[in-house]
């Protein structure tokens, strides 16, 4: 019962299946048949001009910034988004960005006063790097999975219109924000100027991501990518069961949604576990334990014990992501066995 | 009545004529013993291994940031910092460092829990970019000249020897600092591995600033200097000055204060005017006007229709900075004109 | 007939069933036993410490010039290597750092003499930027896939380490150079600090190369790796069958290096082509053709209307380069194919 | 007899006096007239919209490629320029760009033909970094002082033009240039889109130098400035010097020209001292000694026992720059002391 993360999820056998059966050709030529294939449904389904295979969600974020920030500019990211937070500074250090951390609400937005913030009044002083992106992520992941708002992707999209600035959505898990809405992904990323979305995490694909939107951005990003040695060669042994994830696991994200939700309702009855249930919309969920029984260290230790495996998010939030291979049985085991693990502590202390 | 900036202060005769006597050299070839000198004293009287002459702070606080921080590390830097604010992001662009930004408290001080935050728990993970400087900043700027304590300074040196990272300390204003203390700058300057201070803010110098450090970190501030571009020539002309602004001008500081303190009181006691006196500690006072009676925009238009210059930091706090222009009498005439100013719009309003 | 890279090649049926059988997990979590397999087997065959997968040679460079040198040192490159050239200036952009071309000998060598230009006579002078990384490439693309001799190599290794800094060899094409030497790779990696190597050329496994050397040389590019995005998840779909390569696909190469030999002999003896079939050393032939007769332009139009492509490397020059899909009878058919272009125009002129 | 650099040229009394009368104010305000009053003049002199004062010419290069050169693009410089050599690789560091070194004649002059191979054929394929700007030298250090003649400036512009690539021109001495061209500097100038010269060296101004160009460029510098650290508060106190020295030291240059050519032919004649004295077209002589009578190294030293100062400038080439503090008499006593020195050898050896 692994709640690492959707990133464990294995191929289908669908898609080791494609990997026989995919055209080959050296990418770096433009001669992948597979990947045009890929990029062009992507871009068609974000519907954006065009699209790009990425190596890692990693590279698509910082190509896509790279792409839209000229150096000495600034981007404005979430305190709390994984781009901030998980991606080692590769906009300082390989754009001569300056990354301005705006506060993350508890769902996962910016609010548009804190952005509004970061423009300083007199854009001509060179004392001030100028913000040149707005980032967004959707869903959240340390805000527990959070969804956006439609009304609130339109509210930052008006503002950055008027501050003539884009939006970038790292859209990691984009299509669990699409179907927790019961939204096409298009209603989404109409809001954004562009978006990469990883093929690894609930599509199950083996590895990439997407970045797509317009012509001139995905240009700037395919030239970004061979500098930061992204471009691969005959990269269709990966583009074939990518292709076949975006055909055949996005509806089902839906069967992870309703499992995590079971899994909230269980563990949130528990005592000395808090998490509040109503705030899960997508595939994870983030709770704490109370201190006193056990420290975060510990209870990761004593439920791996147990098989079940989760992470820990900063603070000592812990988190637990459901994916393809987490079971209905999976989910009765953990809460039994959390409820377990709880009960003993407090009979101890 | 200039309280745009300390940095408004003109060279005094004794440094116009130290000038016409200075010995010149080209300072690229080390053959300018005036700055040979003036590096000498500032070294000893910051009690630091060596010094280096600067033409601004911004390149002494950007070469030392480089100097600290590999590429691709972090520095932790307040929020309300000025070296996060107005440095066009410098250690980004030219040292691939990442800022993080750390809540500035009123008193200027960043909370040590907010600095362990910033400190990864798997340091080997290669998704984090790593803490690799602390910057202070002691007299606080935008917190209204507020002075570091020296308990606050023994815990943050103590935090950061534990994690084995450097304080750069951002000394613009470290002598209002010390002369707000009551102590030798030497025991403020202990709790740092490197400082910069201005010599052309209170201290009257026309140009310049210092960095003082280790002999390893001067050596490397130098070199960085040169490929910044801040290796100049016949530097005696402004060294010279430099140094007896060093001699001549620290003590006098606390005059500027004085009149900061009288400034203070007498604006907050008008109606409309928002000022605690009581925090008011060096030559920076910070005030707000009832934007119902002016908005800080209209506020500085009147006030400067009268000759009275403040400027804006954020958020519409407003800003006066006193220094060895203001007298006495100015600041009478000051508290007099904003007294009538604001009694008028109440009138009116 | 497709001689425009050995990068063109597909990989075995071997390969292929290879990827059904894959153990797989989540690389990032250090969970995917076969790529862990496979660097250790890389390491190995390097006699390196310890060895990294990358998912392309750009990346592998990168990374390796980044983790030898520090932000403003030099890396010394061949004026006519790949990293030099066809890498996008990624060095200075993410790492910044100088580039410093050496002139390269039409051996590929870069002799000592240039090399030593490159140190300036006095370290300490700090508008010099100093070396930190030599970069050797073997086989030597744009030479025409010369192997570096062991001579040499001894020689430029002992200068090194005068001199203090590392050396890493751009070994794109290293086991056609053990190969074409009769030597263990063995012997060629013993005057490297770090070597990359590409799985996709000759050795025909779809995606990938390799970076070996010391432990804190490879902890330093998997850091790096993250950052610039070649973290990727389940990467055994793509190590598995670059095991394969490293088990099956080495020894073969010498049928490539007999065909270049034959292909090279062929085509030297017809009239308006000029190249040498003595520097032929590997699978790799350079040539001109009189522009009296053909443009380089119409030589490469007319010659892909027969199926055959070449590709142009500066200067006019053309490269065929022999790989797997390439038979005796390819061979056979573009001599005569060539003759009949070459003579046609000579009758027409 | 100081022949080190006209660097080292000191204030003359008239310079002096000017920083006495000086207005000054806060230059980062905008409120020092002289700097202002500088700037225009420069500007006017060198026939260009707008110029900006720069602490250092290293500062003012950086700032004008930066502005000319978006990351991740090539700067195509002399392998002799003072750019390429002297400046640590500050474009690479601060600004992610990478320097294309090309061949520099023994005339300063970079070939059209070396240029052009700095352009790919493909300029949408993603590994090539592409050319955004050439500089030039004028007059050439390296090659002795060298003056780019009228036609080759007009053929390189046209060939910029062309290339759709601006002109950075380090002209560092560009009124040595303009005085032994016996034109006026504007006629250097139409063929530069940016440019930048000295205030320190032959015009004998304490410290500083000026870029010139366009209002575009000119407010992107000031932008990057600031942000390199070079923004100063009451500069006043050396633009007032340097305001001077635009007025009074560009004609007596010829002076200086007069005199290096006195010093060539007098050392040009004596034995074992090698010198084309018909090179000899401004401020600079460059010479060899005969290394079977001295090593560079010696010759320094036994000079310099004499009072008299040479420096190296790479490949045992010696340099003597003439300035303002260079007599007649200095030039006889020199050629007398080099006569005596080198016969005292012959006869040793």
């Amino acid at each position: 019962m692994n709640y690492l993360s959707d990133t464990v999820t294995l191929p289908t056998d669908e898609m080791m299946r494609s990997i026989q059966n995919a055209h080959l050709g050296d990418d770096v030529y433009g001669q992948d048949t597979t990947v045009n294939v890929l990029e062009e449904k992507a871009a068609f389904m974000m519907n954006m001009e065009a699209a790009c295979f990425m190596p890692s969600g990693t590279m698509a974020n910082l190509a896509s910034i790279m792409a839209h920030c000229p150096r000495g500019s600034k981007v404005l990211v979430g305190n709390e988004s994984d781009i901030y937070i998980y991606e080692a500074g590769g906009a300082s250090v390989c754009g001569g960005i300056m990354y301005e951390p705006i506060p993350t609400q508890t769902n996962g937005e910016l609010a548009i006063g804190d952005l509004e913030k970061a423009f300083p009044v007199d854009v001509e002083d060179p004392q001030f790097a100028l913000p040149a992106l707005i980032c967004l992520e959707n869903t959240h992941n340390r805000c527990g999975g959070r969804v956006l708002s439609d009304s609130y992707l339109r509210e930052v999209y008006e503002f950055s219109r008027e501050k003539n600035v884009p939006i970038h959505m790292d859209g990691a898990r984009i299509f669990n924000a699409a179907v927790a809405s019961g939204v096409d992904v298009k209603e989404i990323t109409k809001y954004a100027d562009s978006i990469q979305f990883c093929l690894s995490k609930g599509l199950s694909a083996p590895v990439g991501s997407i970045v797509a939107g317009s012509h001139e951005h995905i240009k700037k990003v395919r030239t970004l990518r061979k500098m930061l040695g992204g471009g691969m060669r005959q990269v269709g042994i990966i583009a074939a069961p990518a292709l076949i994830a975006l055909e055949t696991m996005i509806h089902r994200l839906s069967e992870d949604h309703a499992r995590a939700r079971d899994l909230a309702m269980g563990i949130s009855s528990i005592k000395g576990i808090t998490l509040e249930p109503e705030v899960i919309e997508s595939n994870i969920i983030m709770f704490k334990v109370d201190p006193n029984l056990y420290s975060w260290q510990e209870f990761l230790n004593v439920t791996s014990e147990k098989g079940i495996v989760f992470s820990e998010m900063g603070y000592g939030r812990l988190r637990a992501v459901v994916h393809r291979h987490i079971t209905d049985e999976d989910i009765f085991k953990t809460v039994e066995s959390v409820k377990e693990i709880m009960t003993r502590s407090l009979i101890t202390k």
